[in-house]
C-alpha cells in the first residue's frame, strides 16, 4: 500500500486490497445475521435539516446540488446533504417506516459516509461503516446494553485485527458522581474529561477549574474517576473510595456493572470497565463504548457506540436505542498499511482452461460450467496462444490450476505451484479445500 | 410496496424487500465470480472535469461542496461531483492503476450511483449498477464480446425476473450499412434510429430526411435495417437481401454473427439479433447490448452495454474495453411493486431462545452460540416474560422456531407453524435447510 489515493482522503484500493476489505464485510455480515440483525440501507442523502438537527453538530457536511440545474446549496434545510453517519438516517428511517417494524428493531448497515473535514492518517473524507443497533418503542431493556457489547467482541474477534479493548463507561456513573460531587454542568465536565488522552491530566484540570467552575477537590475528584480501569467488578470498589453518593450514580455503577460482569464470563479479556471515556459531543445517555486496538492505540476507536434514550421521536412516541459502530476503513487501511492480513490470490479465479484451438472455445466453456455447477470460478484463455503463454497468464494473476483438454478429449489439470499435472474429470475434479477461493490470512508477525 | 419514498427518486427498502435486493446482489456477485471477475469500489465522487470529459453529456450531475466551509460547486473542473455511472470512474480507476492491474483485466463492481433527473417509473435519482467490464491494454479479443453476453444471460437467468431478452446489435454493421448507402453523418443515423421504440418509423423517417439529408430511399433503407430481428444466424440474409456493400458492414455481420452462433448453442432462446438497437449518445465503438424483461418491455433496458475501442488512453496507451451494466434497482423496485420475488421471512433468525428467568440469560446465550456455531442465527429473549409472549414475539417477525430450556436441563424445540415440539440438544439440532436462512422465492403467476 505505498500508493496514495488520487484524491485526498477518498481511499481506493487495487483489487487484492479489495478481498481483504470484502472479507471483513462478509465476516461482519454474516456475526451479524447469525445474531438475528436485519440489513437496512439508506440512502446517501439527507435534507440539511435533518442533519443539523441536533444543533451542536462537530461533523463536516458535503451538500450536494444539481449542476445543470444550476441549483446552489446553503442554509435552505430542504437542501440535500450527503449523510455523515448511519444513526441520523437510521433514526429518520425507523420514524417513517415505524408501522412496518416489529419493535424491538434489531438492524445492521453497512454503508459509506462523507465528512468534509482535513484528511489524515486513519481519517478520511469517504469511508464505511458498519453498524448495529437496537431500538425499542417506548423502552428498551437494558439487557440490550451487555448484548451488543458481545456482539461486537464476538465480530471483531473474528476479523485478523489481532488483540483489542472494547472500553466500556456509562454516562449516568460519570455524571451521577459529579452530581454527588455538586458539580450540576455535567456536559461541561464531560466534555473536558473527554479531551484527557489529548492534552493530559494537568490541563484538564485547568478547564474544569475555568469552565466549568469546579473547586480543585473537585476536578481532583473527577479526575480519579477517569483514571479507574478494571477488567473486572473492581471498578465499583474503586469508585466507592471515593466516597461520593449519588442515585443516578448508582443506578450507573449497577449498569455499567451488569456488562463487565457478563463480558467477565463470556468475552473474557476482551471488554475493561474504562471510567475516562466520555464520547464528547454525543447524545448518549447510559453505556458508552470505544474500542482501540491493543498495541495500536494511536489510530483511535475503530469502534464506538451507546446507548440513546431516545434515539427518535415520533409525536409523543420514543424510540429509545443502544448501538454500535465500526470504522471499516480505518481499519482496513491500517490492515493494507502494514500488511496483517493479505489475500492468498489476486482474482477469484481457481482454473484457467486453456485453448488448444479457437474453435474449441465453447468445448473449453463446457469444461469450465461444470467445474463452476460445483462452485469453482473458472476462466476460459480468450484465444489459442502457446501453452507457455496462458500458463504464464493464469501464473501472472495467481491462478492456482490450468486446465488442458487433450485431442483425444481426455483432461488434464495442472497445479502450477507444484508442477504436479494429473488426468482429471471437469464433473468430478475439486480443487483443495483451500484454493477454492482466495483466502485471507493475518500474517504471523 | 405501498410506500412512497420518503424523497422521491430515492428509494428505500423495509428488512423484507431488502432480503429481495441482497438476494438479487449476492447472485449477481457470485455468478461474476464463478466466471474470474475481480471486484472494485471506487469513490462515489469524481471531479466534474472527469466526470464532463466526453463534453457531450445527457446526465445530470449532483455537484458537492462542503457547507462550513461555505463552498460552491459550479464550473470548476476541480470541483467535486458524484459519478453518475460506474464506467466513467471504472476508466479512471485502469489509468490510474494500470501498473498494478494485469490485462485483460476483468471487474465487476456494484454501487450506487446518483442522477439528478426527474423521478419517474423505473428512474432514481440514486439506484445501484451492478457493472462487469474486460478491459485490455492496447487490444482485447473480440472472444470477450461472446464472453459477457454469455456470463450475463447466466447471471440474469440466476435471479427470480422471468424471461428476458438480450438483444445485440453492432455499431459497425449498423455504421457501415449507412456509409454503404452514402449516408456519411452515421452518428446523426444512430441518434435517430435510437428513438424508433419512442416516436416510431413514419417520424424517424422524417428526422432522417430533415437532419441527416438522408433520401427517402436511404431512410427506408436504414429503417428497413432497424426492422431486422432474428433470434439465430438468418439476419446477415435479411441484411445481405437490403443489398448494401461495405468493408465495415462485413466486420460488423461477423462480429454480430460470432455472438449470436455461440448464444445459439450456449443461452439459447436468451440472446437476439435485434438490428434497432442504437444506445443513443454512448460511446461504443462495436457490439451494443440492451435487455428487456419479457412481457415488462415498458419497463426499459434493464441491462445494456458494449465495446468501446478505447475505454480510455493513458500517454499513447490505448485501454479497449467491453462491458455491461445491470440496473439492480429497476430491477428489484419491479419486482418488489409486482411481488414477483418475496423473502420466507423477515429476519435472518431461525430459533428464538426463550428465557424461563431473567438469570439463565448466559444460559440461554450458551444454547445460542452452539447453535451459531454450525450456521443458525439465533436470538436470545431480553427478559422472562410470559412463554405466552415470547412465543408471540417471534412468531410475529415470522422466526420459524422457539427454544425452551427445562429446569432439568433438557431442551425442547418447537417449530411455531406446526406446533410441533421436540426434545433437542443444541450441541446437534439442525432445521431444515429450507429454514436455514430466509429464501426469496419466485411467485407463481
Amino acid at each position: 500500500m505505498a500508493r496514495k489515493a488520487s484524491l485526498s482522503g477518498f481511499p481506493e484500493w487495487l483489487p487484492n486490497e479489495r478481498l481483504v476489505e470484502l472479507h471483513v464485510l462478509d465476516t461482519l455480515r454474516r456475526t451479524f445475521e447469525l445474531h438475528g440483525f436485519s440489513n437496512v440501507e439508506t440512502r446517501a442523502v439527507e435534507t440539511v435539516g435533518q442533519l443539523l438537527r441536533k444543533g451542536d453538530i462537530d461533523k463536516e457536511v458535503y451538500g450536494i446540488s444539481r449542476l445543470q440545474a444550476g441549483e446552489s446549496t446553503g442554509d435552505d434545510p430542504n437542501a440535500l446533504a450527503l449523510h455523515f453517519d448511519l444513526t441520523v438516517p437510521f433514526a429518520r428511517y425507523v420514524v417513517e417506516n415505524a408501522g412496518h417494524l416489529s419493535f424491538p428493531f434489531r438492524r445492521y448497515q453497512i454503508q459509506k459516509v462523507w465528512r468534509g473535514e482535513r484528511p489524515q492518517d486513519g481519517r478520511f473524507r469517504e469511508f464505511t461503516q458498519a453498524d448495529i443497533d437496537v431500538v425499542g418503542d417506548g423502552t428498551l431493556p437494558f439487557k440490550y446494553d451487555v448484548e451488543l457489547a458481545l456482539v461486537i467482541a464476538e465480530a471483531l474477534e473474528a476479523l485478523p485485527i489481532g488483540d483489542f479493548k472494547l472500553r466500556v463507561n456509562n454516562r449516568k456513573l460519570a455524571e451521577g458522581f459529579y452530581l454527588g460531587l455538586g458539580l450540576s454542568d455535567t456536559a461541561g465536565v464531560l466534555r473536558n474529561i473527554d479531551k484527557l488522552e489529548k492534552i493530559g491530566a494537568p490541563r484538564v484540570k485547568d478547564l474544569l477549574l475555568d469552565e466549568v467552575g469546579a473547586s480543585s477537590d473537585q476536578a481532583d475528584a473527577a479526575l480519579a474517576l477517569a483514571q479507574i480501569r478494571t477488567e473486572d467488578m473492581s471498578f465499583i470498589e474503586k469508585v466507592r473510595a471515593l466516597g461520593v453518593e449519588h442515585e443516578l450514580l448508582e443506578q450507573g455503577l449497577a449498569e455499567l456493572g451488569e456488562v463487565v460482569e457478563m463480558a467477565v464470563r463470556r468475552a473474557p479479556g476482551r471488554v475493561v470497565a474504562d471510567l475516562s471515556i466520555a464520547r464528547g459531543l454525543d447524545y448518549y445517555t447510559g453505556t458508552v463504548y470505544e474500542t482501540v486496538l491493543v498495541g495500536n492505540e494511536k489510530l483511535g476507536s475503530i469502534c464506538s457506540g451507546g446507548r440513546y434514550e431516545s434515539l427518535a421521536t415520533k409525536g409523543n412516541r420514543t424510540f429509545p436505542g443502544v448501538g454500535l459502530s465500526i470504522g471499516v476503513t480505518r481499519l482496513v487501511s491500517r490492515m493494507l498499511a502494514d500488511e496483517s492480513a493479505v489475500a492468498s490470490r489476486h482474482v477469484p479465479t481457481a482454473v484457467y482452461v486453456t485453448l488448444a484451438q479457437n474453435d474449441s472455445w465453447s468445448d473449453a466453456q463446457d469444461v469450465a460450467a461444470q467445474l463452476r455447477a460445483r462452485g469453482i470460478s473458472a476462466e476460459v484463455a480468450a484465444s489459442a496462444e502457446k501453452f507457455g503463454k496462458q500458463i504464464k497468464f493464469a501464473d501472472k494473476r495467481g491462478i492456482p490450476f490450468v486446465w488442458f483438454t487433450q485431442e483425444d478429449g481426455t483432461h488434464e489439470v495442472k497445479d502450477i505451484r507444484s508442477g504436479e499435472q494429473l488426468v482429471a474429470d471437469p464433473a468430478t475434479w475439486m480443487p483443495a479445500a483451500e484454493d477454492l477461493t482466495p483466502r485471507i490470512a493475518a500474517a504471523t508477525a
